[in-house]
């Protein structure tokens, strides 16, 4: 998409010796590209979230690993390498499957033809994110255009967190429905929740402001309340997981929008790109888990000072004790419709869809995954 | 309570010329009390928050009314005075309750006498804030008490906002159960919701942390995730107003605590000092009139700078439109109980609990209230 006119995406190879990104720590206060040398350097800004979105860890971490192949393509170096890109965030399904794409594809190779491999590999990911979520935009943005005509107002949309473009390689999850329709002349506006602790909210208002699409920042905790009176339309929110059987799981807070949407018969839809969906996970809310992050995410608040310089605060004195889970589960039956590359469809329908993808599940567990998923935990 | 060992209360009266505050928008960076020398002062206050949580709202205000009888007794000062103070906050209903009982004294004594009346019954005013947050705190510790009993484990209690010592005169609401629960010896520990946009949360963990009570800060999103999680024993909020049926008007994002409370069965009890019952009013979701408040309470962000001066930044750019609504409101069927001084009790039974206070709405309504409530819509 653009910024400031130009054309972006949110990760971009540089001649196979490193990749581009945008250090969305900076983001909405600078646009900064960055660029990253080796898989330590990638690891590293996907723990400490300059680069995000669960689509676009999982194209990171790809990149990282044909970055540890350009400096060794050894069984061993390119293992540790991948161990240290699967550490850097834990709850993301699409990180562990991309790592594994990638292991699977060099391990089938000699040493010496890795390294060019490895980057075609990568590249190929990328694309493939592009094209599951235009996919994802075209059947998301019917169900916005259904909406307008059937109310013949603008469409109220909430979202939680970023599932925009910066957190895939372009378009976003959920808010690809949004561009396609805005672009296709549906007036939506969009509630973005703020987003607490890591208020990715702001990336969200950054990018809607950038396209032009009528938005309004908002409180966590005012999504109920709208609801309550009629001003949302429907939610749709992206994932980090999401279970064979439809729980998702996504950033924090989701699940309480979730429960206030059913309240007030306001649809729910998760945007879900097939390398989110875990098929070796059932019940989300006992097997996943929870990232813990650090308190000083509560603690402190990033912006800009009076003289309009970046600069923080510390909001919680660092003696007030702080707990920080960054993702929950919203369980399968409070879930409207999962849009997929492939349709929109009842979270109990999703195995139907991917037939191909959903029986891989048995190769690495039992007929129903336990026994990976006990290995796992 | 105590502060650095000195006791205090929220609000204190200074030789009948002027009211002690704390200034609650310094909290918790900075200890600094504040003398209000006549009614605009006070309004002023309540509607910067310097002074905030219904009850000590609703007596700030009975001390303005003093306040403005010094300056004069006049029937149509005191009525401008009035009408100052009850906009400064509109939705509480403590303070509508507050400055009516006051009018309602001071009009029917002759103008000289009017003075000394004014500070005499905003003292009782305060008393009875005293006496009736003893009370639930009486009544709230004993469920402390008994879900210890049954568990053998510290109780664990999530709360919203700050409904504690320094929202009312003494002792809080809500956290009045707490307080007593865990002066006697009562392990209880609370989580404590950050409450976005003004970050009442900070003032929770201030109290909590001076009064040696174990308690943990969690972003507004988080607490669903606990309760899926079994880690919440039950729910206690307070209140801004509470309609003759039992729903429960607070803090923006009570509701939706209630709702996953709901699903997680876990009790959602709701601290309810009788002044903040508004027995004219019955559906509070179709009727209550919710305070819009400036969106530079959600862009600024107040904290310590890295030398530990008090400093904000802003944390979205002023082009990124911003709703704020102050309140929602909590279904009576979402709340397990109302702890009220008299008791704790189903929200069908608040009528009957005070068959004294709810006979009043007839007096200036139709037997239900209906009259009066459509005249001030």
């Amino acid at each position: 998409m653009n910024v400031n006119g130009v054309a972006y995406r949110s990760i971009w190879p540089i001649e196979q010796r490193a990749v581009g990104i945008i250090d969305q720590t900076r983001l909405p206060y600078e646009f900064c590209t960055r660029e990253l040398a080796d898989s330590r350097a990638v690891a590293a800004a996907i723990a400490s979230m300059q680069v995000r979105g669960a689509p676009l860890i999982g194209v990171a971490a790809a990149y990282g690993v044909a970055l540890a192949a350009r400096q060794s393509s050894s069984e061993t170096d390119l293992e540790q390498a991948c161990q240290e890109l699967l550490g850097s965030r834990p709850t993301a399904v699409n990180l562990r499957w991309a790592v594994q794409r990638m292991r699977a594809r060099l391990s089938e190779l000699p040493p010496d033809q890795r390294r060019a491999a490895a980057w075609r590999e990568a590249d190929a990911i990328a694309q493939e994110d592009l094209a599951i979520n235009r996919a994802i935009g075209s059947h998301g943005s019917a169900l916005l255009t259904q909406r307008h005509a059937q109310t013949g107002r603008p469409v109220n949309v909430l979202t939680h967190c970023n599932a925009g473009w910066i957190a895939t390689v372009d378009f976003g999850t959920a808010l690809a429905s949004v561009y396609l329709a805005h672009d296709a002349g549906v007036p939506v506006h969009v509630w973005v929740d703020e987003t607490r602790p890591r208020n990715q909210g702001l990336l969200t208002a950054w990018e809607l402001a950038a396209h032009g699409v009528p938005h309004t920042l908002i409180a966590d905790n005012a999504g109920g309340h709208l609801m309550q009176h009629g001003k949302v339309d429907l939610v749709m929110v992206g994932a980090d997981r999401v279970s064979q059987r439809g729980d998702v799981c996504n950033k924090i807070g989701t699940y309480l929008k979730a429960l206030a949407a059913r309240e007030s018969s306001v649809p729910f839809y998760v945007a879900v790109p097939s390398p989110t969906i875990d098929w070796q996970l059932r019940d989300a809310l006992r097997e996943t888990p929870i990232e813990e992050r650090a308190g000083s995410e509560l603690r402190m608040v990033n912006g800009l000072d009076a003289s309009g310089r970046r600069a923080s605060v510390e909001q919680a004195p660092p003696a007030v004790p702080v707990a920080n889970p960054a993702f929950d589960v919203t369980p399968a039956h409070l879930v409207t419709g999962l849009i997929t590359e492939r349709g929109v469809v009842l979270p109990a329908q999703l195995a139907t869809l991917f037939p191909d993808k959903s029986a891989d599940r048995s190769a690495d567990g039992g007929a129903d995954g336990s026994a990976d998923r006990d290995a796992r935990r």
